[in-house]
């Protein structure tokens, strides 16, 4: 982001609403935003009416007085396009705008995001309001940047409205050029769905039983994706026609959209809303949950869609809508600490939501760094401290890349196939997570990777081991892609339900597990699904006893140099294959046939090799570690999760960039600390 | 109601259907009544089809000849007026009259309570039944009082017909003026939902996420309200103005509606349908659960409307519809005691519903008096034993008025800004329900008490001890009230999240806990909502350690006199204060940052002075204890809730009143037995 | 079955769909079906648009071709008509054609079954495909029978088009012939339904609360039963019209069908569906639950419609759509052995559904005998083995008829009314299951009867013992059925609820239990509904203290000859009488005031008298004793369900039909395993 940004050092900021306040109360926020250290302040991304409060007449006065006010105390601002709330004149005049349930009832004004991405009246009048705000702040320097609506596909990832349902007829047609094409990939044979004219073309409608033709709904899913950044892109490109000075991203990561192929085209940079305590209002009863620690696993995500990213809305309090979403207060240091997650996977920008919290709307519990009373507080300390303490970084970490040896791949066909397909689709969640946990608790990086039908070897080559859970969806040319990485000295590793089914969602009339079987030397002959609240079999991994759940794959090695490393116990096919290994070339290639949990990928990836930190440090479960590199320097980041104080072990002698203290040996890291190191 | 009803002893009657049963049968059931010793019986409240068969033809046949035959057995007979259920014709005719869900459903024929209040030719067409049918009985003796519809707002207290979105639009406008001011009220900043048109004024509609603006909801139930009540209103006028010799009431007690304005302006006095049995579908797992002692707390607040009233429906059996509200059989004892209930509480007229239980349509588990086949059964006898009863006690309680030295506050604002918002909405039921049963527990009696922006200090000071639990809305104007209140002596208890709300539920840019700040000499430092599922902190209270739930405040003593007699426990804010008390000129402020629950209500309770009865008795808790005061005599009554006998000690000579006995000293209540004393 | 199908071996075969798949497997396919011993093949029951790919323009090509084929390898046709799945062109130009929810929201194109059998134009389409088709093939002596539809009713048995409220509102004017009738049958009385022109008849719409006149509901089952008889009986009687050598039937059971009336008036005889897997994910916590053997008790219903009958879709794998009905996999043995289960209730003729999985669409989880793959596997050898075990069987079982000397009596008025009505409607199912249990426990066969206004005493008096639970509807006519059952020397077992409605579902104004009251000598003096999370009372029988659940009445000896043999307990009606038996002339009737469960059934089944097969075997519990009878010749087919090995006992030498040995003493049953004994 580094010559995007023009920054050496990582800059904070925060969301600020000027047409939310009292004028009065513009300068003394500015002048604390100063205070406090911050560089950056986001604003008018909700504003469509301040800008345009009749259809056709434009004003800018209230923005232009706030970014002057900006200026004043150096901050530089962040503009939003306004496009994720119109205003009530429009949706009022041109309801058409309105999204749609499926089952036809009409989103209205009252909320956000009530827009579809298609209607041709939304687009003409998105282009307009940002090309007329683009052209009015595009010769002001303090403009930096543009924030292109707000959250794409945010609470409400699919439409059907009119216009949804023909542009998906137009996007099919293109697709598929013939109804023959559109016949076979969606498999209409089956219960005579066979489609005979264009016009009979939707998306999916109501149906008896809210069964749905899964393979239209896969592509449903892909053309909701290129909608959205189909809007995306429309308003990237009027600012780039407009102006080369501001550079262009948007903010959020939901469903129902291809974020790296958006990030690629559209944007300069992918900024993320990193809210780290919902944890807290989603039960999680696993072993050894990662709670606010799973933010770690959706910014290595984001991290994989352009590399170092921006955090436009970073928690800042308790989170809170009035009638949902309700989140406790983060304790003493869980601000600070995020902030540094955020950072240690790669952002190199972090603006806090928001400054004063609501006193009005839906948000009057979205807590921002001050409280409506703007009386002084904790939240204002502690950042006001993370923020010092970024000078003292200076540009050790600055656009500095996370160093991993391992990655978890995924891929969108999957994941959209795997939302209505309860055969394999919850396993790929699970599974993910279950590795996520075993890289965290070992102390190994790990990235996630995208697959995609076109990617290089080399995208993977970089990384010694590969997981790519229950990919259902593979391709022959992503198993030849595998099968290159193996042969190159990798290891893979996958589980139940790999490789049954095309991209169409559609299963091959080939043995399990379809084009990899050649690379993992097995074939599927018996399995079955199981039920939760049946008795499942165990596994027996490396003399461990373990439960399975989910699915229950019985492996037949079909090659010579096949090791069964782990069987089944207690079912009908007791002592038969559950987990193998296989040698190909240099690379090793497992293959389990269940679903993945913390036990069992703790196991495996004890058996695979990889290089950890182990020379350098002692850390307890507790402990992130995130590695970051510059210039072929080394910068640690030790994250403390834990209302425990934790007491690790240096090895060698570190650098704390924070003090310039030099240490070694036992250190003790107080609740939700961080140590920012380099050995010395 | 003395003055209204013009009896001197309290009076039984029973609901009665001429028109569901052969006529044949109609003699004998009013002679059965005037056996039982009823005096009122009401009829006609749905049958709007049998006086009008056809638009604009008028019958009264049915009803004169089962009114000629109530009269022969001495009975007083309600009309009600049908609005309740539109005729078939009606809504096939006029649709527009029918209510619509959010999301366009139009509710149908087929059930009851489907019309809308605001459709006009409702409106004209109720007007012309209701007019009609008062004419024909203005001078018929018999009839003495009429009921409007039946339980306003029961079934569903949404509307979103056309007829109601118009009429909001058109309040809104006589409420607001100009749309900046709307715009204000409603904080339509808050993206961008800024009104710049009337016609872009609706009630709420269907929103993705199902989450509405809160200002404006808060608004429409307002406005749900006043459409009620303003169609009550219609009736009674109607009524008055052809008749000054029959009372006016209606009958319920259902959500969105002012009950306390309703009653004041337009009724004599209110009516309550009282099932106590509704407990035995409510699951209660709280510590020391009301059940049906429940029922008290609902008739306190139905006294707080006008003082004494009547009941128009009390439990006479088993209750259920066909598909739901599965009741079980009252106990032996159990309709008995729940009738004395009724009359302890403030009831001086109190009809059974329902003679017969109905042998078709929704209601036929609705257990009547009689079952279908009209036989003798337990419930006959138990309920003729009661009306007996009724004629010892003559005119002793008949118009006496509930005495209670404390009081709950409770008001509308907060009761619908709390159903949208969690944050705490939620807590108002509990802590009220938690406060309630630390009085009935300690056998101290209690009002309910409505608070409203033009309440006199009158109204208070009569208390020793008020507790208002989480007011989040709380205006200057009540601060400076409830500061009088405790200035002259008062004791005012408030709990966590007060007053931090205004009027439009927007927050006040104030310390919390807002106006109230300088009363109770406190401000808040640092809170948090908590969540069910996770470990809560717990609070120390008079060396009593308890837990939390819902909310913890840290509260800061601002003042130097505020005495901290809380803290909390194992948590961030360990030893932090939870419970202040402070002194107030000849008054006492609590301050309890948390949700009451009934140990610590008891405890605070403990501390507080007020007077209690302790000197007359020795209860156990399954006892309640009301006491009623006529012309400066006390009569005591005593409730036995509990399906065990209990034994209670009477320190003093008291009169049984039912069987005029004396005595003193331990005496044992059968189970569900009531005890009506006076001291000698 | 044997004079319409014209066999003398238990026939086996399979679905197949020759539209899906390539034509170059067609003939390997039916070569491996021969290979495998079947006989038969059902196809194009979804296959409209193949026949019909252009309104009005038909081809028959691609069946004809498979056909051929399918002859080629002895393979005899069923043929389905196709009007479960209307083509695209169909819905998309006559959208009346599609079913609508009660709320208005129509089911589109995408899944199977969103048609209504009352459009005009549906039905002339459907008669048009069907003459077509029956005209092409009625020469055809490959094709030998008609399939018509698919799963009537199945995914939804309710319907809401404008066609089904136009056609219900002729069905009410044709029924009751004047309003009067109609708010009479309807109780419209109450809540002022009552009706007063035509046009004012609706089936039941949205209303508040979702509670609906019951009685109205009740009558709107019955007419959508109706609705879909004479969709069948309009294809059946087209058929025959055209040719008198092709049989007819359609497949299923499911709800709102009278499929008794179906089966008589309109079927050669009756196709199940059965797939016991579906026990797998419906969880059963009763105490011994049925688990797959409750297909037991459904395969005893299908018998009940017309005698022995053909399973069209035996499970042959494990089921599963995409999105629901997650099915493990069955055990090895369990297809075989629920072939045996669906032959020993009286199947002559199986299918299996499917012969290989789908590879697209809804189902393609829904596992055939072949999977996607097309390699062998372990579902195919068990089914030839079972193929083979029928020639050895040879004529011994085919046209047998089931042996049962009693009978659980089941009606469709209860069934339909009991849905809505919560208090008695659930205990039917209960009972009933509970009931089968004891029967099945004990090694009683025992069959289902399906109770109507105009059945013989003939029917029931070959039966022993009778039980009928919870029959609320109960007319003076089957009370002098029963009553006359008794006389001659039945045994006759009532539950709870007996006997207050009419056949409106209106209560009768008599005691309970109505019109058997004489029969069983008592009243019901007072009941209650139980709540499932409150204590319930124990019930005494035979010295046993049980639970009880859903329902109390305690019952009131009328007559010098009821003897009380149970007793409440620990309730205020303990020691009352809560089961009575009395003798009436040679026979015997039970009144138990409860719901029975599979404790209280059988120790009332250990009471009553009646033949058992205790003389020839000594059975574990896991063990289903079904017995059949031919020519006079007894054969007993035993079926292990557990996966255990069971050891169970001969008292008399005995030949094993599948091998010809003689046995006697102690034999081991293998885990799943199936014997076919005759007594030597």
């Amino acid at each position: 982001m580094k010559n995007v940004i023009n920054e050496t050092t990582i800059q904070l900021g925060v969301c600020y609403y000027p047409e939310h306040w009292p004028e009065k109360l513009w300068e003394d926020d500015f002048r604390r935003m100063k205070e406090m250290g911050f560089q950056y302040v986001r604003m008018a991304e909700f504003a469509w009416t301040i800008f345009e409060p009749i259809e056709g007449t434009f004003e800018f006065d209230l923005f232009d007085r706030a970014i002057q006010l900006a200026k004043k105390y150096d901050l530089k601002v962040i503009m939003g396009t306004p496009t994720a709330t119109p205003p009530a004149w429009l949706t009022d005049k041109y309801p058409e705008v309105l999204n749609v349930s499926r089952e036809g009832v009409r989103y209205h004004h009252g909320s956000r995001r009530h827009y579809n991405y298609n209607s041709e009246i939304y687009r003409t009048l998105s282009k307009r309001i940002v090309t007329e705000m683009v052209e009015h702040y595009k010769d002001n320097p303090t403009v930096v940047g543009w924030q292109i609506d707000n959250e794409i596909n945010c609470e409400m990832n699919v439409f059907y409205s009119e216009a949804d349902h023909t542009n998906f007829r137009n996007w099919v047609k293109e697709k598929y050029q013939t109804l023959d094409n559109v016949n076979e990939a969606w498999g209409t044979i089956f219960w005579n769905q066979t489609y005979t004219e264009w016009r009979q073309i939707y998306l999916t409608r109501p149906t008896v039983n809210d069964s749905y033709n899964p393979h239209q709904l896969l592509d449903e899913k892909r053309f909701i994706s290129d909608s959205a950044i189909s809007f995306v892109q429309m308003q990237a490109d009027i600012i780039r026609s407009i102006t080369d000075k501001q550079w262009v991203t948007t903010n959020g990561m939901f469903g129902h959209l291809d974020n790296h192929r958006m990030t690629k085209e559209a944007l300069d940079f992918y900024a993320y809303d990193s809210y780290p305590n919902f944890n807290k209002i989603i039960e999680d009863n696993s072993f050894m949950p990662l709670r606010d620690r799973k933010w770690s696993l959706n910014l290595s995500t984001v991290r994989s869609f352009g590399g170092n990213f921006a955090i436009f809305e970073q928690q800042a309090g308790p989170g809170g809508w009035v009638n949902r979403i309700e989140q406790p207060t983060p304790r003493p240091g869980q601000l600070r600490l995020w902030t540094y997650q955020s950072i240690a996977h790669g952002a190199d920008l972090v603006l806090y939501f928001r400054w004063r919290t609501a006193t009005k709307g839906s948000e009057i519990y979205w807590h921002g760094i001050n409280d409506y009373h703007n009386l002084p507080n904790r939240r204002i300390s502690e950042l006001k401290q993370t923020s010092e303490e970024m000078q003292k970084l200076g540009s050790a970490i600055f656009d500095s890349k996370y160093v991993a040896d391992a990655a978890i791949l995924t891929d969108y066909e999957n994941e959209w196939d795997g939302e209505e397909d309860k055969w394999f689709g919850q396993f790929i969640g699970e599974s993910k997570e279950a590795w996520f946990k075993a890289f965290q608790y070992h102390h190994i990086p790990v990235d996630i990777v995208n697959v995609t039908q076109n990617m290089a070897l080399e995208t993977l080559i970089k990384y010694k081991v590969l997981v790519y859970p229950h990919a259902a969806i593979l391709t022959e040319k992503t198993a030849n892609l595998l099968k290159g990485y193996v042969e190159q000295g990798g290891t893979i590793i996958f589980g139940a339900r790999t490789g049954y089914k095309d991209l169409t969602g559609q299963t091959y009339m080939k043995a399990f597990p379809g084009y990899i079987k050649d690379l993992v030397g097995i074939t599927v002959e018996e399995y079955t699904l199981l039920n939760g609240w049946q008795k499942n079999p165990y596994v027996n991994l490396f003399d461990n006893q373990l439960n399975t759940h989910g699915f229950n794959e019985v492996l037949q090695p079909e090659a010579d140099n096949v090791e069964v490393i782990g069987t089944y116990q207690n079912a009908h096919y007791e002592g038969k294959p559950a987990l193998t290994r296989r040698k190909v070339s240099e690379g090793t290639a497992y293959y389990y046939g269940g679903v993945f949990d913390y036990q069992t990928a703790a196991l495996i990836l004890e058996d695979v090799e990889i290089s950890d930190y182990r020379s350098k440090f002692t850390l307890t479960p507790d402990i992130e570690l995130a590695v970051r590199e510059k210039d072929g320097e080394i910068v640690y980041i030790l994250l403390n999760y834990s209302q425990e104080a934790q007491t690790i072990y240096l090895k060698v002698d570190m650098e704390n960039l924070l003090d310039h203290d030099i240490t070694s040996g036992d250190v003790t890291m107080a609740a939700y600390d961080v140590l920012v190191l380099k050995e010395k």
